[in-house]
């Protein structure tokens, strides 16, 4: 090689290691890292198309779903969140939108530059949406469709999605949930709680790499999308295109990411070895003993305890982080320790950090590393 | 593991081996494999964002352009066009699209669903675009853009851009490039020829994993898209958004899809190491090869050699694949050989075979033993 050519190679790809204990990417399994180093299948292979069957099979269990248009779309959680909006709403629709973070917000965004008339039912950064300010504004509006977060990757908090659901259903509207955060790590029961279409990623509680979006769509909800009056505004993201490829009839739309998908298989085999209820378990115990871990040391939780996810928790930040500066002791931890968290956001930022315990990172060794290098960085030498 | 765990785990990835010649995706270099098998780092980690500039660097060095606005759009192929042209057009917009394939009708279905104004300028396909007829329907409708495509990945043609692209300016336009299957197997030129925004897929000439998309946008498209009138349409293509994490401010939109970057910025080294105008030679020789060995088979090239790809060869079949079924011959070749052809598509569906020699298939050897097997598979014992 020349010295010339050298200058033009991109950096080689030899990553520290890292705990990504931040709000995602969480550390991938390294069967799934694997998996995604085999060779490639043309994505109308039969042989590709059968590992394809068997995500869409999996995700169905995982979702707690009969939904037939469940997928992995090919791109991040946010196309997700925009490709259940923007199939489901035409201009001029009425949208009922949670907001009680970005993720919230987010959604009114996408919903808005669909044309639909939007109306934000806003609640405390840190608190759940409050269920009668959401039932009253759909009762007012009688919207198509109702959208809210299951888990509010931005502040930590749940939302039991049941009685908002219900109250949807009753008005006649559509049910969308961003489960980004969620799947993989706390049961997920679109059919029981009457969800029409729901949304992840890849690389939360999955642990598998970003870049897929696990969505899912009910009959009612491709009925609607059938009987729009207008085309989806994305040729990308349309359902009607999407179902053509992955339900089955196997027409080409566009090339599926196989070695992502490849790779998204091999987390879910892990997620079903495990058992859903293990899994969910391992979240708790490890989301407690974070807790419990890091308040000697001044960190407290933003959320109350019934409304606390266990994979994301919010920590108000302590007298000696502030010292230091927060964005300086979290690069401190990268640097040194090799330990990413998350900062906070919009309104929360500069005030909490996110610690994510998610997937494979969502076991006691995650906390104690993370303990002892706070506990470094935060001793009086510093 | 019990019996019951064993019968949700999806299928085990160990696929078959292939020869992906066809319209891509086509074979991954092992080292790219390798590449995404790393751990993740975080996707505002220093040490990524370093990766991340390498792989922008290299695109642009690539396109043979100086646009800041170059990146790897978390998405395919299709994706970024359709970012090209819902950035740049609003509703009602004038846009006049080439269409002598499959991908140009594709563009004029994107556009019209962000409610532009599409003039269709068609050609016979398998022809190139009939500049006349542009410049003519430029210079009476006076368009906001003008797109088309450079590799038409339906027919093998290849377009030269230069005439189009003067007469778009000319009038004032913005001019789009479909590059996906162009970009790494043939000189692709964005300033030289006035382009503003082109596209492109990982998975053809880069011959690294579908699921992300070149993008590239001049200042002229970048102004264009700050002065619109409305947001755009899409928020997880929005320009001005992604901006904010490529551009260098690093501000958080989505989570970039870290491990398909890996393999991304390790076949751009590949590329670079190898230099582009060898291995334009490398595709070009590798067509005149195929060519040249399957004609004694019956198989003759749809497009004039003045207008044929190098990466991408639709052949005309003979009477004896005709006699056994085209479909039946491509599935032979898979199960028997492992060696993937793609089939015509649209107006050309059961005519002809697309040959794709892509990347790291570009080589004698690919030819070699597709001859082989298509010796094999019509000789007269079948």
């Amino acid at each position: 090689m020349t010295v010339r050519q050298q200058a033009h190679t991109p950096e080689d790809i030899s990553p520290s290691t890292r705990r990504l204990l931040g709000p995602g990417p969480s550390n991938v399994h390294p069967r799934v890292l694997q998996a995604m180093a085999k060779p490639l299948l043309g994505h109308l292979d039969p042989e590709f198309l059968e590992i394809l069957n068997g995500v869409q099979r999996a995700l169905r269990q995982l979702f707690s779903t009969q939904n037939r248009f469940t997928l992995p779309l090919s791109a991040t959680g946010s196309a997700g969140m925009e490709a259940c909006l923007v199939n489901l709403l035409e201009a001029d629709d009425r949208v009922v939108i949670g907001v009680n973070g970005v993720f919230g917000g987010r959604m009114a965004d996408v919903a808005a530059r669909a044309g639909a008339k939007v109306t934000r039912v806003e609640a405390e950064w840190g608190l759940p949406l409050d269920e009668e300010a959401m039932v009253a504004a759909i009762r007012s509006e009688m919207p198509k469709v109702v959208a809210f977060v299951h888990a509010e990757t931005s502040t930590g908090v749940c939302q039991d999605p049941q009685a908002i659901a219900s109250a949807a259903r009753e008005a006649g509207a559509l049910v969308v949930l961003d489960c980004v955060t969620s799947l993989a790590g706390i049961p997920v029961e679109l059919d029981r709680w009457g969800i029409d279409a729901a949304y992840s990623g890849s690389q939360k509680c999955l642990s598998c790499s970003p870049g897929l979006s696990p969505v899912s769509f009910s009959e009612r909800a491709l009925h609607a999308v059938a009987t729009r009056s207008t085309p989806v505004q994305s040729w990308y993201l349309d359902v009607g295109l999407l179902d053509g490829y992955y339900g089955g009839e196997r027409v080409y739309h566009h090339t599926a990411p196989i070695s992502a998908i490849y790779g998204l298989a091999e987390g879910l085999a892990l997620v079903s070895e495990e058992g859903m209820e293990k899994r969910a378990g391992r979240h708790r115990e490890a989301a407690a003993h974070l807790i419990e871990s890091l308040a000697p040391l001044g960190f407290s939780p933003l959320v109350p305890p019934e409304h606390r996810l266990p994979m994301l928790t919010t920590l108000r930040l302590p007298e000696s982080v502030a010292k230091q500066g927060e964005a300086n002791v979290r690069r401190n931890l990268l640097q040194r320790h090799g330990i990413e968290v998350g900062s906070g956001l919009g309104t929360l930022a500069g005030q909490v950090w996110r610690v994510g315990l998610m997937g494979e990172n969502a076991r006691p060794e995650s906390v104690d590393a993370l303990r002892k290098a706070l506990e470094s960085e935060l001793s009086s030498d510093h």
